[in-house]
């Protein structure tokens, strides 16, 4: 049988997901929650204990209390003050040996999981529990990119391959070849609903959202949902471009079901 | 005497300080302000016509007409939908060559540039008719960056030299070495007011704006103002940081005075 499974727990839906999953496959699971991040309704019904982001020693004494071995880090963290962070001493640690990549997206996860696994724990990533989450190529739902679309899309991939080098954010907006907004720390939500307002056009733009070169593939994956596709509905924007085989969408029938409902397209697309 | 200056107007008050300066160098001057683009208040009182941005032929033939030989673009042009633009035959032909570049910032300007020249008219920089526009090294006002903010400012200015290669803005908001957000089509006012909300510490946070590698020495240099400040410290940022000697201060007088009065840093800084 496998070991318990820690899982911890950023924002939304995801962390419940995969602890049910993990459940369903006969597995032990223990979730860590986290002030401020983790959604208290994913909990419900699962072992779990709450912690600040900056509680690294107590983490790691939770885990090995529950018995857990692997551990799955998913959903959505939102950066933390250094007040709300607090750092303990085994945090303060790490932070000191992280140093300056710690303010890169991809730089910390990578730092953060490179912690946990001194600790002797194995790292996973949700579509290793889950299955079935990475985004196929080719359209989910009914709609596809129109041509125009399609060269927006490849100017997002262009800026993003670009962007991705600085460790930043992994989403962009284009509409009619033009950047309208690039993704920091305000998230994919935050950034297609501050794009509303500079759209030019009617009928135009694209979500286009792929891994940085050289992203950590267990954690910290660029993940659609279905919130995603009626944030880009309610944006007027014509679709989203994610891509394949490395992005993550949750519940892709929903998605597909919320794309043709809407009239967006949402497409995987291979990423050369 | 120098020839009649044509003043290519974007936003803002400075193609009325250009057109003034020139006319106190002795030169006439005559300015072409487009639909949704200009101030009308820029143009009282000097020789003008109203134009949409389209409007190519047109706009040559009113600078022949009034006999100018030189031109400058200044103030900044917000991006036109395909609509509002409505190309006449040889915007429509520039468009053409122009093509893909045409959607990056950089790119665009330095096309206009050269289809302006292909028609016989030299173009120039602001700062060749103001002069004293190009921000010094070190601080503008009696504020200083903390060594903070001077990680910070070197972290946007590694971000804004990546970011330089996919030609879309010239600013980030960095805070305590995170990036809160990178300037796309919203430009600097508005990715400040955006930030303001990103904010994670009381007291920090620097926008860093500096020019783009290879970036036209005469139009689109990034540029402040008295306005930029007050956003900077409405937004409760810490400080503004510029490239010397390649970013533009528009009335640093006054720069300093509103810097000094709100509590917030302006420095120019070398780029090497």
């Amino acid at each position: 049988m496998k070991p318990t499974l820690g899982v911890l727990a950023g924002g939304g839906a995801l962390p419940a997901a995969v602890a049910a999953a993990a459940r369903a496959q006969g597995r032990a699971v223990f979730l860590l929650a986290f002030e401020g991040q983790t959604d208290p309704e994913a909990l419900v019904g699962f072992p779990h204990a709450w912690l600040r982001l900056g509680q690294m020693a107590e983490a790691f004494s939770h885990l090995r209390a529950a018995g857990v071995e692997e551990v799955c880090m998913i959903g959505p963290m939102r950066r933390p003050s250094f007040a709300e962070l607090r750092p303990d001493r085994r945090a303060a640690q790490a932070l000191a040996r992280i140093g300056w990549r710690a303010f890169g997206d991809d730089g910390l996860l990578s730092a953060v999981v490179r912690e946990i696994e001194a600790e002797g724990f194995r790292v996973i990533g949700a579509e290793d529990v889950l299955g079935g989450l990475l985004a196929p190529a080719g359209p989910i739902g009914r709609r596809r990119p129109s041509p125009q679309d399609d060269i927006d899309i490849a100017r997002g991939v262009e800026v993003l391959r670009v962007l991705g080098a600085a460790d930043i954010g992994q989403a962009v907006i284009v509409e009619h070849g033009v950047v309208l907004g690039v993704e920091a720390i305000e998230g994919t939500d935050g950034l297609i609903a501050r794009c509303a307002g500079l759209r030019r056009e009617a009928g135009g733009g694209v979500v286009v959202k792929i891994a940085k070169p050289g992203q950590e593939r267990r954690v910290g994956l660029p993940t659609i949902g279905t919130r995603t596709v009626a944030a880009a509905a309610a944006a007027g924007f014509a679709g989203i471009a994610i891509e394949a085989r490395r992005a993550l969408v949750v519940d892709a029938a929903a998605v597909a079901r919320a794309a043709d409902a809407s009239g967006v397209f949402v497409v995987g697309i291979v990423v050369r």
